[in-house]
């Protein structure tokens, strides 16, 4: 019988204590009770007010991004940024296999297809030179256009994903796609605080998506955001999840088919409170890195999955990769830690495997699929360190 | 000069006051800063959480329905209500073009075409003998199915909608439906607590959806509801509204293109907050109604919408309706009141005329361009009375 699965309970047991560990609670320790009070008062709880336009702001500064358009949700701000970036129905857009859904669904919502590309070992994201090997092999130009050859589509746009807070090379995407004219839209859901190059992570494309959901480093309720430094898109973008509303002193007016994505100001008067302890909250994810490294470091079999240099990850959720002779104990490994309270969970099961999305098409996905059976996540709240 | 815009300044500040007076706000009198606390130190701020469960069995308990499906807006709820009434790409759904944009947004969202049809006087709603009409002209039956002669494109349902709160003919409309095998789905954003024949509105048809957007008679921030007595379509309304994630120990499977349109925890707070006060609150604006009839009884020229025999109206919205001859004067009453402070509006441009909307097929729409012509909201908030 394999050792690993008890081996790793035992040293996980060594850092949490006993069990039920959550595998990500959020962390109210500051002022939200007091900000959604404040928001209540002053009567402006839905889509205009203070505090979103506070959270917009520091989340700007935060970031670095120009600007941030503040959404109901990831989803709705990652299919608003597609559109903006040009999506339009009948298109393919490449995004990882290895990614949580909303991706494919986000390309789903334009009417596009996703086609999948393959993620690498060392970042858990796409990988720059399987893309471009990809790319090249399937695909042409056309009046300036990328191209599937064999579907004769247009490919629109690329959507690197940072998962689980890691960042993926965001710049050799980035290159990769500039040499076929791809718009970049960086799924930072996961990575708010994480840093490629000091830079952070979704304000490498033209445009990135934040998600403030309550599973993740910082919560509203439900949440998400919009990034970029183009204020014509920023302006756009607000039109859109806005119902695209046109400005009257009285007429209800719509120039489009816009979308009810605004993020309401009783969840932003939330994100506000949470925003400002952002920092503690990676401080405290970084120590408990450590913990798990010390306690990992002697167990054969398995890697706690650490940022690659040049980049600052948000370690938003720690990331267990069993060793690739170790893959086939995954679920064994799972049972154990659930079975002893530390809640676990694998990698997304691959998109490209799920019913709505079999038939897409898809590049090569052998780093993916190993991926796949080697992640697990293990208990990662702010408050465990 | 006509004095008409000036008498009804004079009659709205016998009952108002001085200005300046806004059009809706939201009143918070009840347990909603309890109840935010409460949601923040139980952690579940998201779309899991013990105050989402309370909330859609108190909507299910008011409403009447069997169930409720909370949702992050009403116009998720009316999306995902379409899909489930079996919309398809491709399809027209009817709907009044007197209404709110997500009306025809939503239909959209599934890939079909608005279907425009006209109101009638009474209730600002669907004209159930215009629809009758109207199918006769253009429709035929297909293989039990209703087809649109003229564009050969499947009608799929009728999406009646209770305008400003104001029951419309429901009855009507289902049984033309009937006749011709199509689903109703009920918009009743605007008419929480509109009965018809001591029957909650937005229980009819085979789906109702409700919004609670700051501007409705309860808000959540952000929020709607699928309604619906039958227990497969609920289970299906929460599976969609839950990116059609398969329930599992930790495996993240998902078996067909879902959305993220859950309601988050810390908005069904506020949510039940504000149900608890829904009876006063629809008091107060009978009371204000009252008010409103005895200022402008001895006005020429306007009439106070008045609920029909057999409905209650919640008066979401009091609504003027100038006198046909008077039509001609909507915008100088409009600016006459709002340059006094009493911040009034005009119904929705006609989804018709939109530019998203202004090829889409139409019914003759003269009852609804005149009522376009002639509707004017006056402030309206709980708290005036």
């Amino acid at each position: 019988m394999n050792a690993l699965p008890a081996t790793i309970v035992a040293a996980l047991a060594n850092v949490l204590g006993d069990g039920p560990v959550p595998l990500h609670e959020p962390h109210f320790d500051g002022n939200e009770s007091r900000y959604l009070s404040n928001c209540v008062a002053s009567t402006y709880v839905s889509s205009v007010g203070a505090y979103v336009d506070r959270f917009e702001a520091e989340l700007a500064a935060f970031t670095g991004a120009k600007h941030a358009v503040a959404t109901v949700n990831g989803t709705s701000a990652l299919h608003i940024a597609l559109l903006l970036a040009g999506v339009q129905p009948g298109d393919e857009v490449l995004v990882p296999a290895l990614s949580f859904v909303a991706t494919a669904n986000a390309v789903r919502y334009c009417g596009a297809t996703p086609h999948f590309l393959d993620s690498q070992e060392s970042t858990l994201g796409l990988d720059p030179t399987a893309m471009r090997s990809w790319l090249a092999e399937i695909s042409t130009m056309k009046s300036g256009e990328c191209v599937n050859r064999v579907t004769g589509k247009r490919i629109s746009a690329v959507v690197p994903m940072h998962g689980f807070g890691h960042p993926c090379d965001v710049v050799g995407v980035m290159e990769v796609a500039a040499e076929y004219g791809l718009p970049v839209v960086e799924d930072a859901a996961e990575s708010l605080g994480s840093l490629v190059n000091g830079q952070h992570t979704g304000t490498f494309g033209l445009l990135g998506t934040l998600s403030f959901n309550g599973n993740k480093i910082i919560t509203t309720g439900g949440g998400g955001a919009i990034l970029t430094n183009d204020a014509h898109l920023a302006q756009r973008a607000k039109h859109l999840t806005t119902t695209a509303k046109v400005l009257h002193r009285w007429e209800y007016t719509h120039d489009e088919v816009g979308y009810n994505y605004r993020m309401p100001n009783i969840n932003a008067a939330l994100g506000c409170a949470q925003l400002e302890q952002i920092d503690s909250f990676i401080a405290s994810k970084r120590r408990l890195y450590e913990s798990y490294l010390e306690a990992l470091g002697q167990v054969d079999g398995v890697t706690l999955l650490q940022e690659p240099p040049g980049t600052r990850s948000n370690y938003w959720l720690q990331t267990l990769l069993l060793d690739t002779d170790q893959a086939d104990q995954r679920d064994e490994v799972l049972k154990a830690l659930n079975d002893n309270g530390f809640m676990a969970r694998p990698a997304w099961t691959l998109l490209s495997s799920l019913k709505p999305f079999h038939s897409c098409p898809s590049a090569p996905l052998t780093g993916a699929k190993l991926l796949e059976q080697r992640i697990i996540n293990v208990p990662s709240s702010a408050g465990l360190s």
